[in-house]
């Protein structure tokens, strides 16, 4: 048994769904283990992870949407002295989450054939967010 | 310190919350192990896990009803062509998690007294869904 | 590689975020590891985990007024004989998450710099909640 870590840097330009599962997949492959536990964690508290459809673009509009619907930009937040959209962003990453673990067999993830992995950036503004992978296994 | 991986499917038949606790605990009891960490993968983007209350079966309905309140069928969705009941499925998946890790020791899952296991199906129809099952202990 | 596992008690004084990062980083040292990953594991279903914003409290009032809005104590719910806010603690801990998982590396956890673990009570009434910590690595 063994682990690898290692940490991505992901360049957001606004709100919106950022698909990073080919690096995600390239760096497992590249350990060369057969079979383990994948960890993706996000190192922020206004930027969160997904899994979610990967085929049809409207899927991930109709997420950034409704997430701006259920926590608006203008809510009755005490908190504002970073922005409009900064409470909110704290609010939809409590909603969805900064972690998440995938099991991987025969050397490859086990993603659902329509499953994709995304960084959900919840801030207008350009971030560079890191992500850390960690792998166990052998 | 090894590891074990599996596949379980379940059939649903709509919407609402499918325990499947006792598979689980019976496939890690089948491992012989006596510590280590279970992680539930489910490999699709409308349906999702839950740990919830497993005494009080109006829990489980409340927690459909609350959902369908909050993410509901006649949305103002532009994802609409795969049915009415597809983007709202996407919207509670992303609102729950598709991933869920619980320690195990002395041979059993630290599951409290009243957290049951479940699968959260989103969609109306039947449908037949994939739990991955990664172990990882000794 | 080698694993530990710890239960900590949390004692709670009504809703609200209460951290405990300094408990688990401390519990982490202890183990004497170099690399890993760390789970932890909430024993309930009506109390969550979060990870968010540690610097200013009022993110911490936002988020409670937030859930408190979104699963209201008056909601039509059909489980209530355990009081009104039992239900709504159910539906807030669906839509958080009872278990995270964070990698460590170089005898740390790679929590962002903003980024706190926190048990979020969603009960009036005081409870002493269980939070399992589960650590594999080497």
């Amino acid at each position: 048994m063994k682990q690898a870590v290692h940490t991505i840097e992901i360049q957001t330009r606004g709100k919106g769904l950022y698909e990073f599962t080919s690096r995600i997949d390239e760096w497992v492959q590249q350990q060369g283990m057969q079979a383990g536990l994948l960890t993706v964690f996000c190192r922020h508290t206004s930027a969160s992870l997904l899994i979610q459809e990967n085929a049809d673009p409207t899927v991930q509009s109709d997420i950034r949407s409704y997430f701006d619907r259920i926590a608006p930009d203008d809510g009755p937040y005490v908190h504002n002295y970073e922005g409009p959209d900064d409470m909110p962003a704290h609010l939809k990453t409590a909603l969805t989450q900064v972690q998440l673990s995938i099991p991987f067999v025969n050397g490859a993830l086990t993603l659902g054939t329509w499953q994709g992995v995304y960084l959900f950036e919840h801030r207008l503004r350009p971030h560079r967010r890191e992500i850390v992978l960690h792998l166990i296994g052998e």
